[in-house]
């Protein structure tokens, strides 16, 4: 087809209406394609960033031809209304924030040249945002992401260490889905720290419906995020070009349950891509919710994580929230003196022993090994018997 | 005390019995170094190293004061009866395995000059052996360890893995405890491999004896194994020494289960110290019986594996045994053509779009994505309702 007359494109990049000496240009012209293109189109993405949104813009209203792949957009350009989108956007409490804004989160810059996943890339041209929580809050934050079809178990754990992240201050960030989404959310509900969910559709949506009541209570106290416009439906590809949001926004990723296809692995792969930390949680070998998991943790591409404390301390720079080496509780084992731990080692664990053996074995003399005995049957890890020594069963260890 | 009359210590380096003919001196000394020295005493084991098992056990018994802490082995010396122990043992059909032998495995030389773990360390001054099983027959064995205390997930663990390890042709090694050794013979002899038992206690002795029908099956058809000697009692000192020799012995060692206190780790301590791969199988977090697993993988001392494949890859040479990435199983969307793979991530997920927004979306041709949508609907991919088409739920992936 042949370009349209210049003078009859619509003139979106410096509209002449009265409403529009309210809205910046830069931000104008970022609404209007954010109204034409797909999330995560890369070559629309590139070229905004390179160009600069406005004189891509023009260029795409100029010369529609330039390119084919751009076809589609410019086509969309006369179909679209960005003032009147963006005035009723914000009368429904929902803001467009965009690069050089004061709230941008300047971690999604890092999607710039990144290349592309399914083919899904690029920093977006901004972000619908619907609630209070400011998107430069985010510093802290980190992504809990996982299977729809997730088990109850693998929500217990999401929500744990949701909740564990709340209490150490750290947003969480994560879908809107079933599963263990919702249970990321709710953990750091329970908590009462920031959650914020980032949407494949309009954040005015809800999905899944069923989700609605704890969608409008993010919107309401927390946040809903989205990088396609108000209204836009929940297609398959956004999701894609969302996970990739989801990745960028946040310090790490925790994917708890993912079977082997789970879109998680994507948002995973963005984070690993991004040089974010990747963690999973393990499961059952039986469960396919976790094989996705151990694949990762297999490969090298995420770190095993156990619970909040491995999450906090992943995340955080060298030095900080260093975890503590799980141990096992405390026993008397651990209070005895050397010697009396060399006698301990050197009983019987089946049939009793003399002194003069468990002497032998441990190297000390038995008038010695007669009193550390005594001393050891009195905190119950060794036994008297009439035929002699042995090992009290609890502490074989 | 002052040094016994040389020519009243008992000759037993060069006994002058009858018997003594068909015994050469090298074995008959490392039998009475077996007899005086607990398993696993480094300073003992490796002084036999350095001078040779002959020459250490003539220092020893014309210089029982030389060092203090050789006086309680010294002292036994005039105690034990090597000739007839040898004897005893080779009629129960149990041989002694010394270095210099065809079937000394040559991997425990591995373990001269190691350290020692939990007091314990340095090359056997020879194994005592119970069946038909050769130990030069073990340099493709695995070692599978665990807890005592394992649950009916782990041990079903432990019996895929070794039963794959089997089929594959690999010995399986073990200890002959409850739980996960226990599981791991049972799983080996279940695909009638050869699986080998190292014990703490003499390879005439059943402990626990509830296993003692396992025992004998192993000590007939494939073999036990002990550094101490016939008739020593499983001393808690001695699972410690035998741990080395079960990560010594083997290629590998793969950990399914163990508590944060768990022996099992002391032997995967021991291989990560042998540079031999350690290997760990997932579990619940809400499991005790996996946490010492957990954080072997999180501190990167084991690398986590999902079945005997990933074993497979991991003890054999590059390039054996590569273990395809799991893959879900293939589905319609995996025959689709570029084309129709677009078309089917621009679907909506929820309420239905009109072939028009569809195609924008995919940017594609109306006509065209007409056409591909009825291809998509007729693999259940695609489903077309009164308003529009949307994706087939199981197709959300």
């Amino acid at each position: 087809m042949s370009g349209p007359d210049p003078s009859a494109a619509p003139s979106i990049a410096a509209p002449s209406t009265a409403d529009s000496a309210t809205v910046d240009p830069e931000r104008l012209a970022r609404a209007t394609l954010s109204l034409v293109a797909e999330p995560g189109d890369a070559r629309i993405l590139g070229l905004t960033r390179r160009l600069g949104a406005q004189e891509f813009l023009d260029l795409l209203v100029h010369h529609p031809d330039l390119r084919p792949e751009l076809g589609a957009a410019a086509g969309r350009l006369a179909q679209v209304e960005p003032l009147p989108v963006l005035e009723a956007a914000r009368r429904r409490g929902i803001r467009f924030v965009i690069p050089g804004d004061a709230e941008w989160p300047t971690r999604l810059d890092d999607l710039a040249d990144t290349g592309v996943l399914q083919d899904r890339g690029e920093v977006p041209v901004g972000l619908w945002v619907r609630g209070p929580l400011r998107l430069d809050r985010l510093a802290e934050a980190v992504a809990i992401v996982g299977s729809r079809s997730a088990t109850t178990y693998g929500e217990h754990v999401a929500a744990g260490i949701a909740a564990d992240l709340a209490r150490a201050g750290r947003p969480v960030v994560s879908g809107g889905a079933f599963g263990i989404d919702h249970a990321a959310h709710r953990g750091a509900l329970s908590a009462d720290g920031p959650t914020l969910a980032v949407l494949a559709c309009g954040v005015d949506r809800a999905y899944p419906a069923a989700h609605r009541a704890m969608l409008e209570h993010l919107a309401e106290h927390h946040a809903l995020v989205s990088e396609a416009p108000p209204g836009a439906s929940p297609f398959r590809i956004r999701f894609l070009a969302r996970n990739r949001v989801i990745a960028a926004l946040t310090g790490g990723t925790v994917v708890v349950e993912a079977a082997l296809r789970s879109g998680a692995l994507n948002t995973a792969n963005w984070a690993e891509r991004l040089h974010r930390p990747v963690m999973g949680t393990p499961g059952a070998l039986t469960s396919a919710a976790s094989q996705g998991v151990h694949q990762l943790i297999r490969r090298g591409a995420a770190t095993l994580v156990t619970g909040g404390d491995d999450v906090l301390e992943l995340v955080s720079e060298a030095g900080h929230h260093v975890v503590a080496e799980p141990r096992a509780p405390l026993d008397a084992r651990d209070g005895l003196s050397v010697r009396a731990r060399q006698v301990l080692d050197a009983l019987p664990v089946a049939a009793p022993a003399p002194v003069e053996s468990v002497a032998r074995v441990a190297g000390l003399a038995p008038e010695e090994v007669a009193t550390l005995l005594d001393g050891l049957a009195g905190v119950d890890l060794a036994e008297r018997t009439p035929a002699g020594w042995r090992l009290r069963p609890s502490a074989l260890g």
